[in-house]
């Protein structure tokens, strides 16, 4: 299997190239339109075809490479069933299995950060977009957010195999990537006691909405092709 | 075995985590001083032992974690032989072995960046500093670097095992991660046909002293205790 984790600045956002390394089939998770050329090099530099570009929910904080990868390559663009955006090839549901190759991605539905977020599970990592983040979650007060849902998908990955490599869209503090068993027990929005605690923390984070917000989401929702 | 990569996000700088999971010994590679309570919450978080925090060299954009670690844990600093950095508990020579748990570095002496470079290799990754980047190389323009010596040092790179992946102390595009055949392929300061077409191009760089040289050099040679 050939991996690359990608990060983009501006929005912190990471992005994540899966390929088969005999059939050469590739697949790119959350990856963001500013960065489609530097996509497109390294699958000519590792002589990949991209064949799915898969968003994890509907960004909020940047703009998806979904259309203008379609438009370079010709793959697919996978979103979740649910999602408002109507330009996408293919909605996934929960536990859908998406093949690259011999590489199974399997789709689990995840709702709380947005209604629509997936998260994406191989073999031994997760892709878990905003829904788990390294010592931290997504906010859940737009996009219709919803804080039991969020708590429900949590608890959901905690049944996970603790090894599992989390590989969140974002990190703001320098991580990059941790584990199932490391964020059990180490992340602080998964330490309380009773789903109570954790939507009332979450109903009062009282936090400024994303500087992106405003243009992010509505091209978002034509797959980055506006 | 695990494994963490972080990002100093003010200096582009990547660190690496590395433990032995039966052990619990670990390493520290490049640490930044700036980060070192994430280290050590993460050495907690983890329940790890750090024993070992090297630097593949004597940085000049940044200032190393070595000193303040090894105040905070009790661990030995290492750097490679022909540092000037009197501060260290020990000088690696080429082909040295410093071991963690079951887990093996082997320093690999590789000048031209700086006249004291070393990249720390595993049985399936390299930690490569400022001599090799992705798609790219550390400058020769200061610290006795030589255009020679990295030219040879890189040449002795590429004869690695082409699948080990290149983990390098900085990148400023997004890129956490690439392979010796990816770089062999791709790198263009691996294209050249000649030393000296490579020599002559990396002598006419003329590129600015980096922001932080004149505090950092100063202060890693106290291993960034001051």
């Amino acid at each position: 299997m050939i991996f690359r984790q990608f990060f983009h600045h501006e929005s912190s956002t990471y992005s994540y190239l899966i390929a088969d390394n005999q059939t050469k089939e590739a697949a790119l998770i959350d990856p963001v339109k500013d960065d489609t050329d530097k996509y497109l090099q390294i699958l000519k530099d590792l002589s990949l075809k991209l064949i799915y570009a898969l968003d994890t929910h509907t960004h909020a904080d940047h703009i998806t490479a979904l259309g203008p990868l379609r438009d370079a390559t010709g793959c697919k663009t996978v979103i979740g069933e649910g999602a408002a955006a109507g330009c996408a090839s293919q909605y996934v549901k929960d536990e859908e299995v998406i093949k690259v190759g011999s590489l199974d991605i399997k789709a689990l539905k995840t709702p709380g950060h947005t209604i629509e977020s997936y998260c994406y599970l191989m073999s031994d990592r997760i892709f878990t977009g905003d829904t788990l983040l390294i010592r931290g979650c997504g906010r859940t007060d737009f996009q219709n957010g919803d804080s039991e849902d969020l708590y429900k998908s949590l608890q959901r990955l905690m049944t996970l195999d603790k090894t599992i490599t989390v590989y969140p869209a974002h990190d703001y503090k320098g991580w990059t990537s941790s584990s199932i068993g490391e964020e059990a027990n180490n992340n602080p929005r998964l330490q309380f006691k009773t789903m109570e605690e954790f939507v009332d923390f979450m109903n009062n984070l009282n936090l400024p909405n994303p500087k992106m917000m405003d243009i992010a989401i509505p091209a978002n929702l034509q797959c980055g092709n506006n």
